[in-house]
């Protein structure tokens, strides 16, 4: 720049840096809360069932005392030992402020559970909590240590640091879940999961008060629980991935100091290869020769006509009932192919002579063969959708993936269930969506008695496309949202206020140890092959990886597919598609002129990052085969920043494009709408309502 | 932005994108491989011995096949398992291509060790290997598994993804370390760290070629390993952060499967406040009452006077000696504060009788003592500098906190040592002063028989201002470059290539598990609220932590200090340091016209960023608690920028600013350079130079 162009030194330096300075315009304005704290703008989540708002802010200063009134167990003094060393990685010094204070001292928070709760946690538990913080001090009460766990995280979410100091407003809380089952399931068996992968996993669920873990242990593509009895189950079938039973107990207790449940879960009599590679004499068919790699159905399945295979079962369900106390015990169940069965002349006779037309009939059978065995270890049964039978007693529980009406026709049958289905995280779909799923909608047909039948729901985690790379980056936030539909009143369904409180909730659940937010960084340093990744983020910050089925079909993934590429660089429903959306509104908006022009600036900003990426990345694809694949992607991005600065630039100035334009842009923003690179641009709907709105231009000259 | 200033829709996209591209530049330079791969252009790190350069590359494509030639243990399998699992997250569809080669087909990569090494790895292995890569094949050989685990180390370094692929080199490379001792200690006492931080660490130091962890496992603020016979060490001294027995194990056979030794530090007779706590009957003074919050020298203090101190010590390290199977055995023995003793009556009556005048006298005894106990259990001594006596053996290996002069003085008596005083990390020193710190310096005086006696040194990271959370940006990558001072040729010390292979090490390093690029990000998000920090981003890049003594005088830390701060947020000498000396220099150089334009371009851009950011940190420091510190620091930056593009405005226009312009200027760096919020600029010497070029202009009309 030479300087008779700047005129004076300063006057050079202000319009330079002023240009810089809309790099930082999103990031200013993301931070969310409102001056004064105003109630609908707290970011708890999930949102309690009933909030009443005080005047006054309770501060936390360097004097601090949180503690129990009355008796209290060693999970409760843990819980408030890991509260206050958030509160202190928020607040600071926290913990000095507490350890300063003596037990003399008045208490600036008292808790107070009536109980701790059942010694092995119940379904039927009481989780509610009452928590009313005032300008002078702060009470959580509850009947048990859950009620009281749930009220911690309340408190700590009620935290902000407006104002230059950490403090809470004046409040009063009283909730309670609307629904007893609140679950995450993760497969470990397609890609293994270690011990510290499923406890952060734990920790975000006690953010969320979810309040079961269901564990699925067994799958085609390994056995991961260690078993005594019958080692060849993890020797032969886990490839040395597989949890041992202290390991197994370790988690256990983990989640119990968490309120949480742990549902085992060992598929059968399909889903077995894993099993019957290490025991094929419970084979229907041909011996297994090696752990399967490819994902699906396979056909190896357990011999229901051998008395020997309930023998196993009921030797192994009771190895396994010593180390999951919980009273129900997840049989699988579902997808069995019943092509071995009938095949096999030993079995097809034995269906004969039992009267059984169907392979259905015969896993029924199976079925009703498990009970017995489960209940004289105490344990329910609980399986997917396909052991719904009328030959099987009213208190298993169906966990339906199939829908909610497959969930509801239980219901109506007299059986308890729980929905899954609309919950799958592989099929990225967007918070907004899971959370709008609701196990029991408000039109739903069931009676009220049939209604309490639905116990809640399970998020479910598949193995097939996540490793301990990428997992939490399909599971959080997005759980979070589909938490809140678990827990708050029927009533929440505020989208844009759900995203508002899920992105401050994305934070604390890192600040738990989660790596949703770090891990893909991580991957896109790892492909970029450079700190500094910024070209690739511009990308990344708009896309997001396609359905389970799209890469399915895309990659031919299995347990050999290579899992750190630009797909899983990238996050479902990234934040920059709301963000992406508000602007579009408010720059379309009519009125509010100001308004418009700063968001119709932003955007400008974001398309002119998008052309500056795309040759960048496009250099880069050439020479990298980890990114060979996002070159057309990065050449697509650039043309749809083209495309948006063409709209705004008309938009702007109020004149009107020649009449081919609006094709054109289409047919650009056409292209990037196909599949490529295992991933798609969150911002196509958008863009087009711009162009939409640009070539509108033309009938109002 | 209105029509009429753009001219057409093009000119003014084409503009606009032009000022945004800036914000790109560096990432697109810093990828930094030359092309055609000239072999001084190598990632290699620590740069090998002997490198031969071929012509030609190995391509590996969907076709690989790596294995052994002739027999191996499952230890090398295991590391072949894990080389090939990070060949795949580098080049992809790796494991599948491997899965598809039969074991008749032709192996691209052979590997051969003679044998396995010392079934407990001594200190004088044989860790040499030879790599020999044709365009055809890879053929690694090495005398025992730690060669060949080094030389897969090497190989996956040799890979690059230039030119659409992924290659390596023709090379021949014969490497074997300079030193035989090359170690990492942490301390788990003033924090504890988790099993799993413990384990990424030795994932660290395998990619790093460093083969000793020193487990500096109790101190005054913990005991952290279990003993069965003492369980009070744990129960009553470790506030229940501890390894179990089981772990220690683990972690042993996790350093064994990555060919690193293990030497167990347990600190006495000083330093054992938390052991002194358990066990009050060994005490020579008052008892302990509880674990001292406060870091530093405690009085509490073993007494050698009491025959029942020995017991305890011998039943103590004869349990620990069945866990750590090591030659060594650290007794610590630095910082004895000798009061207690000399308060005590009896025990200066036992020093009269025995004729010890001073406590040092009475501290050789006790290690004398200690010396039939150790070599019982099979062991060696090895301690701080504090242990050097005449009165004891030469085989005793002493660790010299001290520096180079007490080291060489200990080899000129004839005593074995390591080397530590210059790789303190907490100092904060920058990588390129702690890479030039030799243990065995050109111009040594030692004989060549002494100089053997230096067996090399240790990193050393005490845990004072760590903790999971920052322990790995604390360690990493600086010790990569150590590490390489430790294997490397004495010759090598050219800072500059060290630098441009740190940056790629420093990737490979998160890529192997650790978390110091992310674990800063994090807090980071942390403390700014929000997903993206941008502003907060641009002042953390060129801020460093203050040393330990300024961070101790600055902020009192304790084992209650909030550890989650700006400081925690920054890196030791950050990327950035580099970077702008390189611009500057650029900038500077006479001649190369058109470098010296694109450095000033690039500078530039980062004085606008600097001056954009300064006012968002501000409005924000005033809002955050836990960024208030900061606010001073962003305003010093954004002042800084401004010096920074007054200085490039004169140079670039050959104008001269008034006279009393670099004082002013000189002042507002001078002020920047004031100690605040516990972190310190790392541009400061290149911002004045800058101005010295610039004030220089005046005598150039």
């Amino acid at each position: 720049m030479a300087r008779s162009e700047c005129g004076f030194v300063g006057g050079c330096r202000v319009r330079a840096a002023f240009l810089v300075l809309i790099v930082f315009s999103v990031a200013a304005v993301a931070w969310g809360e409102a001056p004064g704290n105003a109630p609908e703008r707290l970011r708890l989540m999930p949102l309690p069932g009933h909030v009443e708002s005080g005047a006054g802010y309770l501060v936390l200063d360097t004097y601090f005392n949180a503690g129990f009134s009355g008796s209290h167990d060693a999970r409760l003094d843990a819980a408030l030992d890991r509260m206050l060393a958030r509160l202190d990685r928020h607040c600071g010094e926290v913990l000095r402020a507490q350890a300063a204070s003596g037990d003399g001292s008045p208490r600036v928070l008292t808790i107070r559970a009536a109980g701790p709760g059942n010694a092995v946690q119940s379904v039927d538990e009481d989780e509610s909590y009452r928590l009313k913080v005032t300008p002078a001090m702060a009470e959580l009460t509850a009947a048990t240590d859950l009620g009281a766990m749930h009220g911690m995280e309340t408190f700590l979410q009620l935290v902000s640091t407006e104002n230059g100091t950490c403090r809470l407003p004046s409040v009063t809380i009283d909730d309670a879940p609307r629904f007893r089952w609140r679950g995450l399931m993760i497969d470990v068996s397609r890609h293994f999961e270690p011990v510290d992968v499923i406890e952060r996993t734990l920790d975000g669920m006690a953010v969320a008060k979810l309040n079961v873990f269901h564990w699925h242990l067994s799958d085609d593509q390994g056995f991961r629980a260690e078993s005594k009895k019958f080692p060849r189950l993890t020797e032969a079938a886990s490839e040395g991935r597989f949890y041992t039973q202290e390991q197994m107990r370790e988690v256990v207790a983990y989640a119990r100091a968490r309120g949480i449940r742990v549902v085992p879960e060992f598929d059968m009599p399909g889903h077995t290869s894993s099993l019957l590679l290490a025991y094929p004499e419970y084979e229907s068919g041909e011996a297994v020769r090696e752990l399967p790699a490819v994902f699906g159905i396979h056909e190896a399945v357990l011999d229901p006509s051998n008395e020997n295979t309930y023998k196993f079962i009921d030797a192994f369900v009771g190895e396994m009932s010593a180390i999951f106390p919980d009273a129900y015990f997840h049989i699988g169940g579902d997808e069995t192919d019943g092509k071995e069965w009938l095949a096999n002349p030993r079995i097809a006779a034995f269906m004969q002579k039992q009267g059984f037309k169907t392979s259905a009939e015969l896993q029924a059978y199976f079925n009703r063969r498990l009970l017995p065995i489960l209940a004289r270890h105490g344990k329910k049964m609980m399986g997917w959708d396909e052991i719904l039978n009328p030959a099987l007693p009213k208190d298993i529980v169906i966990q339906s993936w199939r829908g909610e009406a497959s969930l509801a026709a239980g219901a109506a049958q007299g059986y308890v269930g729980i929905l899954s289905a609309p919950y799958y995280l592989d099929a990225q779909k967007t918070s907004e969506a899971m959370f709008l799923a609701d196990p029991l909608p408000a039109d739903t047909k069931l009676t009220p008695d049939q209604q309490r039948l639905i116990l809640g729901g399970e998020v479910c985690m598949w193995g097939e496309q996540i490793n301990a790379q990428t997992i939490d980056s399909r599971n959080w936030p997005r759980t979070m949202a589909i938490a809140e539909r678990f827990w708050s009143p029927q009533s929440d369904r505020d989208v844009a206020d759900m995203y508002r409180r899920l992105r401050m909730a994305s934070l604390e659940l890192e600040d738990v140890g989660l790596t949703h937010i770090s891990g893909p960084q991580k991957i896109r340093r790892s492909i970029w092959g450079a700190e500094d990744t910024a070209p690739l983020d511009v990308l990344a910050a708009v896309s997001e990886p396609v359905s389970f089925g799209e890469r399915y079909r895309g990659q031919h993934t299995d347990a050999l597919t290579t899992l750190g590429r630009s797909v899983d660089a990238v996050v479902p429903d990234p934040p920059s598609r709301q963000e992406i959306a508000r602007l579009v509104d408010a720059t379309l908006a009519p009125g509010h002129a100001g308004e418009s022009q700063a968001a119709a600036m932003e955007l400008r900003r974001r398309f002119m990052q998008w052309q500056a990426a795309a040759p960048v990345i496009e250099a880069m694809s050439r020479r990298s085969p980890m990114l060979s694949d996002i070159g057309q992607r990065a050449q697509q991005l650039g043309a749809s920043g083209a495309v948006g600065l063409d709209a705004l630039s008309y938009l702007e100035t109020h004149s009107a494009p020649a009449p081919e334009w609006k094709a054109r842009e289409m047919a650009i923003l056409a292209d990037a709408d196909q599949p490529s690179a295992l991933v798609r641009f969150v911002f196509l709907p958008e863009l087009r309502k711009l162009v939409e709105a640009a070539a509108a231009n033309l009938s109002q000259p």
